[in-house]
C-alpha cells in the first residue's frame, strides 16, 4: 500500500523525469528516487541514448543504496539495451521496495521488470500516479500502445482564423515569444513533418535555433540533438539548395515510388509511400517514423497538409498560436479542412489556454481522434 | 488633495456607479458616497430615468448631510432636467466637501456643476480615479465626446474563425453560457443593430429575455426595459409578422429614401438613411442613434453588415464568443472584410480573454479605430 510519503516521492520523481524531455528520446524519459529511512539518498533521470537509465543515475548518487525503497516513474527495464538492464542493477545493489507509477507499455516487456525483481525478492508495487506518468511521455507511450508515437500540428493563425493572405504573404504573424516557444515545440520532438509546398513558398530549415532558446532553459541545455526534418514530396520537387537539406540536421524525404529521384536528391535519406487520392498515403507514414523510433510528432506545414492530417484523424493535438490581429476573409484558413454541415464540425477538447508574449497559445485535442 | 482614504471612498463609489449599469441609460450610471467623521452616512445609485440621481439617493438615505463630504463618480448636474439639480440639492443638505472623479464630459455642460459648488463655498476636487470612471460609463462618455455611443459587435465563431457553414446552418455554434451572457449584454445596451439579412435567416427577436439570466443578477434585476431594435433595410423587406417586429421591444427600421413603404410596415418607427456604395451609409446610423440617446450600441448580425462596419472605422471593440469545434475552410468568415496584403491586417488589443462555460470570449479592439 502506498503512503502520502510515496506519492510526495513519486511527484519527485515525475519532475525528475520531466527533466528528460529534450534529452532521452528514443528512450522514454524516466526519473527515480532512491530513499532510505525517509530520506532522499540517490535522483536520476534518463541520460541521452547510451548514457545510463535514471535508475542508474540515481543509485551511482547514492553509493551505498541497501534497503532503499526505489520510485520509478517506468517498470525498471529487464533487457540487454545499449546499457544493463535496471532491474538486474537494482537487486544487486540492495535496494529492497520498489515503486513504479506505470509499467512498460511495450506489449513484450510489460511487467517482466517488475517480476524479475520479484523473483529476487523485492517488494514490488505498481500504479502509484500511474496517469500523471502516462502524461510525462505521452508520445512512447503512444508508440509502444498503438505502433506510432504522438502527432501533434503547430499552427499559427489570426483571430480570424487566417494562416496566410490570399497572395501566401505570411510571415511575422505571431510574435517573438511564440516564435521561441516553437523552438521548444521541436526540440521537444523526434521529427518534424512538413510538405513540399511549405519547402517551395518559405525555404524553411525546420531545425531547432538553440540561440533563441533561454539560455538557461532545459531545451537549450539538451545538447545539440536535432529533430529528423521529414518532407512530404511525392513527385521530389525539393529543390537544390534548399535550407531543408542543410546539414544542420537529418532529413528524410518521402515520395511516390514512381518519381524520378534528380541527382541533387541521391545522397539524401529518401523513403517510399503509397499514394493516396490526393498526394501520399499519411497513415503509412506512422509506421515508417515508427522504424525511425519517433515518439513525439510535430507537423509543421500549411493548411493543406494540416487539414488532410486531421481529416485522416492522425492529429492528436493541435498548438495553435493565435495572434492579436484580423486578416481578413480572403485570406488562407487555418485548415484546408471543406465541411458540408455543423454535424460534420470537429469538437475540440481544449487542455490548455495561455498568453505567450502578445500572442495566446490553444492546445486543442479534435475529439473524434482516439487515442487507440 | 486627496488621501489613501479618499481613494478608497471613489472606490466604493465606482462600485455603486457599476450597479447602475443596466438601468440608468439614457443618463450616466453615477455613485455617490457620503462621508462625515469617517463614516458613510449614504450611498446612492442612479434610478432609472425620471427616478433620483446618485447624488438624491445617498442624501435621502443619510438624512442630515451637513458638513459631509460627497465622493461622486461624475461630477453633479446643474442643470434642470427631469429631476432638479444635484449641485443645488448637496449645496442645500450643507455638505462641505465635493470630491468628483471626473468633469461632466458634455461640452455644454463641463465644469458648471463644480463651478456652482464652488460659488456656494463647498470645499471642490475633481480627477480622483478619472480613468476608472470613465471606463465606468464609456458609452455615455463617448456620445457626449464625440456625439456618439459606443459600438461594441457581438460575435460567435468557431476555432477556425468561422460563423455559419456555407449553407447559412449555423444554430448553436455556442453553449448556454455564452447565450446567457449574451443577454446580459443585451441588457446593457440601449440599442441592438442588425441588417434584414440576419432578420430573413433566423427570424431574430434581439429581445433580452429575462427568464435566461442569472434570477441574482443586477441584469435580472433591472426591470422590464428592453433596447431599441435597428434593422438595416434599404429596400424594407422585414416581412409581415417577423419576430424583430413584435410588441416585446421597440423597433426602428432605416431604410433607403426611395423604398416603397409596405403596408404592414406603415405603423412601425422608420427613419431613413443615406445610400452608401453598398447598401446603407453606416456612419450616418450613428447621429441618428444619438437623437435616441443611444449609449451603448451592441451589433448582433451576421459577417457582411459586422464586416461593413469595421471597415468603416465605427466598431470600437468586438465580443467574440469562440466555441471549441472546427467548422472546416467552406464555412461562412468571421467578418466580411477581404484584404489584399498584410501590411493592410487591422491589429488588435486583446482587452479580456475568459472562459464562458464550455466557449471562450475575447474582447478584442480594433486598433485603427480610436476613439475622438
Amino acid at each position: 500500500m502506498s503512503s502520502p510519503f510515496d506519492t510526495r516521492m513519486m511527484a519527485r520523481a515525475l519532475q525528475l523525469a520531466r527533466r528528460g524531455r529534450f534529452r532521452a528520446a528514443p528512450n522514454p524519459h524516466v526519473g527515480c528516487v532512491l530513499v532510505r529511512d525517509g530520506a532522499v539518498i540517490g535522483e536520476g533521470t534518463t541520460q541521452p541514448a547510451g548514457g545510463n537509465h535514471a535508475e542508474i543515475e540515481a543509485l551511482q548518487q547514492a553509493g551505498d543504496a541497501r534497503g532503499a525503497t526505489a520510485y520509478v516513474t517506468l517498470e525498471p527495464c529487464s533487457h540487454q539495451g545499449k546499457t544493463g538492464p535496471c532491474a538486474d542493477a537494482l537487486v544487486a545493489a540492495g535496494v529492497s521496495r520498489v515503486v513504479a507509477a506505470m509499467e512498460d507499455p511495450n506489449p513484450q516487456v510489460a511487467g517482466q521488470g517488475l517480476a524479475k525483481l520479484q523473483a529476487a525478492g523485492v517488494v514490488v508495487e505498481s500504479g502509484l500516479l500511474a496517469a500523471e506518468a502516462e502524461q510525462v511521455t505521452p508520445g512512447f507511450v503512444a508508440r509502444m500502445r498503438r505502433g506510432h508515437g504522438r502527432v501533434r500540428a503547430k499552427l499559427a493563425m489570426s483571430f480570424d482564423g487566417r494562416t496566410a493572405m490570399a497572395s501566401g504573404e505570411s510571415q511575422w504573424i505571431t510574435g517573438p515569444a511564440a516564435r521561441q516557444d516553437v523552438q521548444r515545440l521541436r526540440a521537444a520532438s523526434c521529427a518534424i513533418v512538413t510538405g513540399v509546398g511549405t519547402v517551395l513558398a518559405d525555404d524553411c530549415s525546420l531545425t531547432v535555433r538553440r540561440e533563441q532558446l533561454d539560455q538557461h532553459s532545459l531545451a537549450a541545455q539538451a545538447g545539440e540533438r536535432q529533430p529528423l526534418r521529414v518532407v512530404l514530396d511525392s513527385r521530389l520537387q525539393t529543390p537544390a539548395g534548399a535550407n531543408i537539406l542543410s546539414a544542420a540536421a537529418p532529413t528524410l524525404i518521402c515520395h511516390s515510388a514512381g518519381a524520378t529521384v534528380p541527382a541533387h536528391l541521391q545522397a539524401v535519406d529518401r523513403a517510399f509511400l503509397p499514394d493516396a487520392a490526393q498526394g501520399l498515403d499519411l497513415a503509412a507514414l506512422m509506421p515508417l517514423l515508427s522504424t525511425r523510433q519517433c515518439n513525439e510528432i510535430l507537423v509543421e506545414s500549411g493548411p493543406r497538409l494540416a487539414g488532410a492530417m486531421l481529416q485522416a484523424g492522425l492529429l492528436d493535438e493541435l498548438i495553435v498560436y493565435m495572434a492579436p490581429l484580423l486578416m481578413g476573409s480572403s485570406a488562407n484558413p487555418l485548415l484546408a479542412f471543406p465541411l458540408d454541415s455543423m454535424g460534420q464540425a470537429v469538437p475540440l477538447a481544449v487542455k490548455d489556454v495561455r498568453q505567450v508574449g502578445v500572442d495566446w497559445r490553444f492546445t486543442v485535442v479534435p475529439q473524434q481522434v482516439v487515442l487507440k
